[in-house]
């Protein structure tokens, strides 16, 4: 078959040509006789794509040089445990704001370590609006405050960065990295799944500010402490070296296509072009305020939900796959994210049309 | 280049059979019009996936019913912690045998959470040789008993399974799982790293007695908790999904070889053959006392340890990879893991002679 256009949520779409590089590299690296999976990660071979690998993340997001960079295993669900016990030994306290289902297992993880205290919660709106900038009131005392800046399920996205003071800022872009230019300086860690934007499943990256290393908190599981992993390079341990090479690619492909500024006006136009559909259409529903719509995660409704498994069966037989919305939610979720097409955006919105039309 | 005779301890050879499929399947898994690394993990193309694999590694190990088997990130290192987590929630003691590079470390680790008795150490003779069967004295009142059927640096090896009576003995298996049938009912939990005879690093093999889940530790990260991760069928959170499919074509592989008995028989000679080449020939020499020499990691010194490089240097441009020995001990050291041809040993032993010969 074909390639389809695949609108999971995550694992996700990787560019075509990453895949295929990655395929025609399988059996034998750039003439090593070894495919990348079986190469030591403290040999010449695998150590260059490691720190190219680094460097071009760096660039990619402008990231400081007193910021660490950590290739880790585990998925974020893992950091939700670390965070607490890497950054949670001075007051004992934390901020949250609760903002969607992401936050709810941060928050839930986060309280086995410390005080949690939830300084904004959307969920009596249903987790479809986000606190207006300049509107939460933060702890002084708090060790840090962490925040999910995209929301996969729900579909709402900051568009602004919180003002947390001297308060290091923890954020879960899992979803939203490398999907627009941010300004690295203003978090104190930035940690996201791969599955997403990145690459495969099964690496986690972690930026961090180099002072907030070394604080971790007695009892630290020694693979969960940022200090250890940095003073190692992410080699503490055999570190995920596959899905490390499968990033690598990724950046060098993003660097190639113009980074993220490129990135940015591409996934706006997506996302603008997607919602108006919606909008334009009483067939179709978004209950997310419009000024907290997520670029990457667009979740939508039928009129009729008895007409979601024709929806979804007729889509899957254009090529339009994994539309079905989240379990917890129901209706249809597109995620769209950097390697999903612009042309696979607008086979979806002609597709919407045509069904709105034939069942509407 | 041609494929190489890559003798890397880990990440190691995968079988050329199993790479050369996952190239072909790399863009287009099987009509489905995605890579296995895009699909959703809760779809049904990946869970058929998973389902396989373990049905697969429960066939080959032929794992009793009672016992869950977990498909985790994070590494043989991330279990260290995780054993006293999950198992030290009684008398709060663990017995551990010290017998190698990879024990130290997981009696480090285990020390954070547990009261660690070491009941064995070779550490005095370099741990060039093991406890004999019977020898060790256990603890009645320890939550279970820990050690390392083959180390890897020093090239020790179990040829016996520990009788620890009624507690139950964890073994980290990363570097001898799938390389000879064992009794799996003899153990409480086998755990094991993939990037030897598994598949790609990223992911770790846990094989759980049921009757031991659900007792970990206050404080235990979720991420952590064989329970929970149980429970939700190695799925509480993404898993490494594209790893999980890596193993399950290892699997698939060594069942059409003719499964353990048969790796086993290979395993075996090639140990044999390969040891018979240092001990028959003054020029090379293993420290390690003839009844516990593993048959996976084969670590030998040079007469003279100036030739070291020259070996090294030769060795590669005949497509010998990947022999220095760790650099805590130097020398030599060839990985013949399940995936290493016997041909792959044959070469090696043909140019270890002619370079004795030569240099000798």
């Amino acid at each position: 078959m074909a390639r389809v256009y695949n609108f999971s949520a995550g694992p996700a779409m990787l560019p075509t040509e990453v895949l295929t590089r990655a395929r025609d590299e399988m059996v034998d690296y750039q003439g090593t006789g070894m495919s990348v999976m079986e190469m030591s990660h403290r040999g010449k071979h695998f150590v260059g794509i490691a720190e190219q690998a680094e460097a071009n993340l760096r660039k990619l997001m402008n990231i400081p040089d007193n910021y660490k960079v950590l290739f880790l295993q585990g998925g974020a669900s893992t950091q939700f445990g670390a965070i607490p016990l890497n950054l949670g030994n001075g007051s004992g306290k934390a901020d949250y704001l609760n903002t969607g289902h992401w936050s709810v297992k941060a928050i839930k993880e986060a309280k086995r370590f410390v005080d949690v205290n939830v300084v904004a919660d959307t969920k009596p709106e249903n987790f479809t609006t986000l606190p207006a900038e300049g509107e939460t009131t933060f702890s002084p005392d708090a060790d840090y405050v962490h925040y999910t800046p995209n929301e996969t399920i729900a579909g709402v996205e900051f568009p602004y960065i919180p003002d947390t003071g001297d308060v290091p800022l923890v954020a879960d872009m899992s979803s939203t990295i490398l999907s627009r230019p941010i300004d690295v300086s203003k978090f104190g860690v930035i940690y996201a799944g791969a599955q997403k934007n990145i690459g495969p499943a099964g690496l986690t990256i972690v930026i961090v500010r180099e002072d907030l290393l070394g604080k971790s908190r007695e009892n630290t599981p020694a693979m969960l402490d940022w200090a250890t992993q940095a003073e190692a390079d992410s080699m503490y341990n055999t570190p995920p070296t596959y899905a490390w090479y499968m990033a690598g690619l990724v950046f060098e492909h993003l660097l190639a296509k113009g980074g993220l500024e490129e990135m940015g006006k591409i996934n706006e136009r997506k996302a603008e072009k997607l919602y108006a559909a919606i909008d334009g259409n009483d067939f179709y529903r978004n209950p997310v305020e419009p000024a907290y719509r997520s670029w990457m995660n667009v979740p939508f409704m039928l009129a009729d939900d008895s007409l979601d498994k024709t929806f979804l069966e007729e889509a899957g037989r254009q090529g339009l796959v994994t539309l079905n919305g989240h379990r917890s939610v129901g209706g249809m979720r597109a995620s769209i994210y950097n390697a999903m097409p612009e042309a696979g955006v607008d086979a979806l919105i002609h597709f919407m049309n045509d069904f709105a039309k034939r069942h509407g």
